[in-house]
This record gives structure tokens, sequence and C-alpha cells, in this order.
């Protein structure tokens, strides 16, 4: 297939080996996978976990529920705070999937409690550290509260808590993210203990990336929801989460210009393809993204020397060594694998696989092909 | 119509003011409105373009020039450097309207005479200060050799010079912008002089929001290609381009959670709504968005003490004063003016007028209904 714009590559192989490690770990462990969708977005690549036995899914919005549920997944969390607003295409869901909704508040519950019109299964987020949102370990006085008012609905089945530890994506060191592990699961299960005699299979799930990675024994929840692994890119290269090698997805780009006073090379490949995101490396450059080597078959590990510095709406800046510089030509495709795959996943809305398929995206399929 | 989603708000009237500013600025100046449609990338509101006489648009894709040809525009400037590989649409293209190109170098020029099987209008990029690319205003030696190429071939006609002065969104001086206005006119100028005799009728044209925005006296060119104008966005805003009462598109997001302890309010709408783009703030805070109050026909001017601090892939954070975080409910929706709105709009892939009425954008159609 020939390349003529921006795409995104993405290697099965690469991928199939990614979902196969973490599925052997959780198996190990004992503990379920409850793979995130939200970084491939992808009916068929979601196919791809099936073999490994994967039935219970997350994702991260009702759009994205209501996808998959269309695709034949019928046990689906959606881990974001349940918006309410949404309560239509809830029910809708509801009433032919599991569906497991997240209350991160007493308000959300009120208003589910008088509008659910079929069961769902909710879990409290609970905020171990990250600070983004939850209700923090300890707040026992709304914790006790938020349980009480679940348990006098016959709509909600509280099924147990979560945790995401986002803040592990600022981590690059094993010891600080096993810490933090650690005192999730600690604090999960002081959760666990309080309420166990009122429900005794609380289920206690934790979701980064990070850590489902980089944690050789995961011991103390019951289930996984990491999502990047499914491709990874550079900012869990970075962490630690992952190698080059690990990293299944690359952008082809056109090359479409040349300035040998300042030694750039101009791609066709902006922020509306990779995203913003940047990274920080270890020598305190920041990067958009490596340069790899392209070949048929798939793509090299990054090359020195070379890499993209800048991007706008279009065009992205790559600066190289001269001796880099003059292997590029214009109208040559370059390979880079980029900061933050999930994003850049989003703005492609579509995959071609290295052996020459192309695979949809949620973000590319037309909103009435959504509706069931 | 109920909003349940995060929802890209767009006043129709405040973009048709935005659109007249500009149009009697260019009349008065002489010069010709050659919009840049990549920020709305919609074909209604192209459409409102048509009566203040715009005939002739810009574009920043192949793929956006043959959406835009489908919607009965004639006359269109791909402004970004060629690219080769894309001859098959070019040449399609090309033989149905007036095409026009870019190039910033030789090579380009060279495949696009192998390959052009229809005229197309060719420009020269120059690079009069931003260096990201485009040919040096001073490398005669290279403009000779790209000039007299062009000459020899009868599928390109020379029609002129083109510069995007994008470091303009650098500044946030009107003297600074002009200067650099001032710059690249003088550049251009010395160009014409030195083609003249063989071209007489060589175009000069301008891109940039700022300067166009913020330069009453346009003089010196043919042509101005604006695009953010449109809607303008807290980018443009901070440069001095534009008012906060002038910007034309809003985010409605629900609020799905609040933390008392920390007064932040969790909204549904993150970097895959707003693009991760951030602005730094005359306190040198950074945000990205500023909360404005919705009422059912707009939006007001940014509120104090309230603003987005972070996004995450679906979450933003909002950080309030008391008396603004008790504002909120779980439910409402919060209006978020954005930080960049060409970014925005690419990733809602459409539009809500306050008058009510759904617009498509480019990303949010489909690609077989892009074949003309």
């Amino acid at each position: 297939m020939k390349i003529t714009t921006p795409t995104l590559l993405l290697d099965k192989q690469k991928a199939i080996r990614n979902i196969r490690r973490m599925a052997d770990k959780a198996r190990q462990n004992g503990v379920r996978l409850r793979p995130h969708f939200k970084t491939h977005q992808s009916a068929q690549v979601g196919e791809w976990f099936r073999e490994f036995g994967v039935e219970a899914i997350t994702v991260s919005s009702v759009r994205m529920a209501n996808y998959f549920a269309n695709h034949g997944w019928n046990d689906i969390m959606v881990a974001f705070p349940a918006n309410v607003l949404e309560i239509e295409m809830i029910n809708e869901l509801a009433s032919r999937i599991k569906l497991h909704l997240i209350a991160v508040n007493q308000e959300t519950i009120e208003l589910l409690a008088q509008q659910l019109r079929h069961p769902v299964q909710l879990s409290l987020k609970i905020d171990t550290g990250y600070r983004r949102t939850g209700i923090l370990a300890t707040n026992y006085a709304e914790l006790d509260q938020m349980v009480q008012k679940i348990r006098e609905q016959d709509k909600m089945h509280f099924s147990g808590f979560v945790v995401h530890d986002g803040h592990t994506y600022k981590q690059n060191d094993v010891y600080a993210i096993q810490t933090i592990y650690n005192t999730s699961v600690y604090q999960l299960h002081m959760l666990r203990e309080r309420y166990k005699s009122k429900f005794p299979n609380l289920q206690l799930s934790i979701g980064d990336t990070p850590s489902c990675s980089i944690i050789e024994t995961l011991r103390g929840v019951d289930e996984i929801r990491p999502g990047n692994f499914v491709f990874y890119d550079l900012t869990q290269q970075r962490i630690g989460s992952c190698s080059f090698d690990d990293i299944a997805v690359c952008m082809a780009c056109p090359v479409v210009a040349k300035h040998p006073e300042r030694s750039e090379i101009i791609l066709y490949g902006g922020s509306v393809h990779f995203s913003k995101d940047v990274i920080l490396q270890e020598d305190a450059s920041e990067a958009y993204g490596r340069v790899v080597e392209l070949s048929g078959s798939g793509w090299s590990a990054p090359l020195e020397g070379i890499e993209v510095v800048s991007l706008s709406q279009e065009h992205g800046v790559v600066k190289a060594t001269p001796e880099q510089f003059k292997k590029y030509q214009i109208g040559d495709l370059m390979g880079v694998l980029p900061v933050h795959s999930c994003l850049t996943a989003n703005l492609m809305q579509g995959y071609l696989t290295t052996e020459g398929e192309r695979l949809e995206h949620l973000m590319g399929v037309p909103p009435q092909e959504l509706v069931s």
C-alpha cells in the first residue's frame, strides 16, 4: 500500500506480544486483566485480546462503551467519573451489557439513583495519591455515606474500589513506582476490611501501565486495567515500562523540505497528527518524536543524531546531524515513534498494519454507525 | 439542543463580525483576502465568507483542498510545501480547479515538473524570519535557479511569493509585530524587483492572524491569508489580535466531580477535546482554558478566580476560588474558552451554533464522502 500522507503504522506482532506479556503476568499473579481500550479504540485491535481470555474491558467514555458493546463486548467499565448528563445512553447500555460505572461523590450516586432504569455495577474511585479525582482513602465519613446510599438502591451493585495512579507517569525509578503501588494496595486493603462484612466480594482494581509493566509481583489486587501497554510509546520507554523495541506504533511522514544551512528537515506531520505531547529526555532536551528507519516489514530502533524538535499544526521540524541529514530526500517517508500513542492514535483515526491491513479507530467512525 | 458531552459551541454572529472586520480591512487596503480555512475546516462556515466577496481560499492539506473543492470553491492555495507523494490527487484537483501550490526547494519543482498533468499556480515560500521553512529572501542563487526552472515548465505558472510570519505568535507588542511585518514586506519587494522584468504580475502574499489583525495599514502586499481570526482564541487575545469578546468558539463541558478540600472541579473535557496547548498568562501562570459563564444565547467574558489548570486524556482540572467553586454543581455545564481554536476544532470534529445548528468539520466527515 502506497503511503502518501502522515500514516500511523501498527506492528501487529509487537502489539500481540505486548498483550501476551501482560496477560501472562495477570494469570501468573491471579488477577483479572481488564484492559483499557482507550489507547487503541479499535474494534479489530480489541479482537486480538480475546485469544488471551480477555472478556472484560475498560473504556474512558460512554460513547466508547457503546462502540465496543456494538462489537460484542458485554462487560465494560467506564473508568471516568459517571457523567449523569449521559443517562439516556447509560440506561440503553445497561439494558444490554454488564455496565460498570465509577462514582467519586455522593451527588452522582443520588442523581444515578433517581434516573437509572437498569442495574449497573458501581465502583468507588479512590484517590491514593494522584490527586486528580477520587475520594481520599481516609475520608471515611464520605465513604460511609456513599456506601450506605448505594446499599439502598436496587439498580446499583457495589462492586468495589478502583484506583488510577497517574503519578507513576512522573517517575522513572522502579522503586518509586513500587512504593506508589504498595501505598495504593495498602489503602485499598484498609477499605476492603472496613466494608467486607456487608460486601464480602468487593473487588480491588488498579490501572496504570507503568505499575502493571514494571512491577513483577502484582499482589493484593483483584484486577488490573492498563491500556497504553498494547502500543507503548516514548513516554513509557522513558519511565521504564518498555524497551524501544516494544513500541508497536510508528508514524510514517513524508519529507517535504530540507534546510541544509541549519541541518533541519521538514515533515508533513504536525500537532494535528502527533498531538503536542513532548518528552524530556535524559540529557534534558525536549523531543516531540524519535526518528527510526522504516523497512518493508517494520522499523529500526531510534536513530542517534536525529529527532523531532518542534511541531506546528501540519509541520514537523527534525534536527539532524549532517550525516543523518544527507540520508533523507524530498519525497521520502520518515518513521517517527510517538511521544504519546493514545493521543496520536486518537488524532490519526486509523491504522495501517505492517502487513498492509487498514484498521479502524472510533474517531474515524461516522456518528450514525455508532448507534446500535 | 441538550448537551451531554464536551461540545464546541460556535457563536455565528461573532464569527461573521470577525469575517466582516477582516474583509473590510482588506478592501480598505486594496488587498485580496484569501482566508485560511484550516481553522474552521467546515463547508458551512466557509459559506459565510462568500457574502463578503471571498472567492479564493487557503488550506493546509491536499485533502482539505479536495473537501472545499467538492463544496464549490475553485481557487484554492495549499499553503504547505507541496507533498509530491500526493501527485495523484494534486493532478485530479488541478484538472478541475485553479490550484495553487507552494515550493520551498528545487527538488520539489523538478518532481512536479515530471509528474504534473494539468497546470497549477506555483508560489515560492520565502523565509523572512520565522525559520521554519521557506527559502531565505537573500538566497539569490537558489531563487534564480528555481525561478528559471519554473519558467521552463508549461504546467507551472509562477504566481509570486508567500510568507508566513509565525514568529508573530511569540510577540505581544504591536511594535514588534509591525517590525516583523515591515521586514517581510521589504524583503518581498526586493524579490519582486529582481524578477519583475520577466514576471510583471508577481503577487506578494502574507499570512498570519496577528499581523493582519493588529496592523491597521496593510501596505505593500497583494494578498493576506489569515485563518484563525474567524474564531480567535486565548492565544490571539494574549498576543493582542482580539478582545475576549471576539472569541467565537467556546467549549461546553459537563462537571463530573468537585474537590472542596483543594477547591478543584473536574470536567469531562481533556486533551482529546482541547488539545494540549497551554498559554502563559501575564502573571506567568499557565492556563489550558479560561472559564466563562454560559447563557442561553452565548457566554460571558472570562471569569476571575477560576481557570483550567491541567488536562489529561478526558479530564480537565479547574482551580477555583471558594466563591467560584460553590457556583458549580455536578451535572452542570461549564463554558471554557480554548487556548488554540484550530486544534480544538480539529479534535471536536463539528460545531453546535448558539442558534442550535450542527455544523460539520472535515475531521468528522467519513473518508468515502471526501472523494469527489
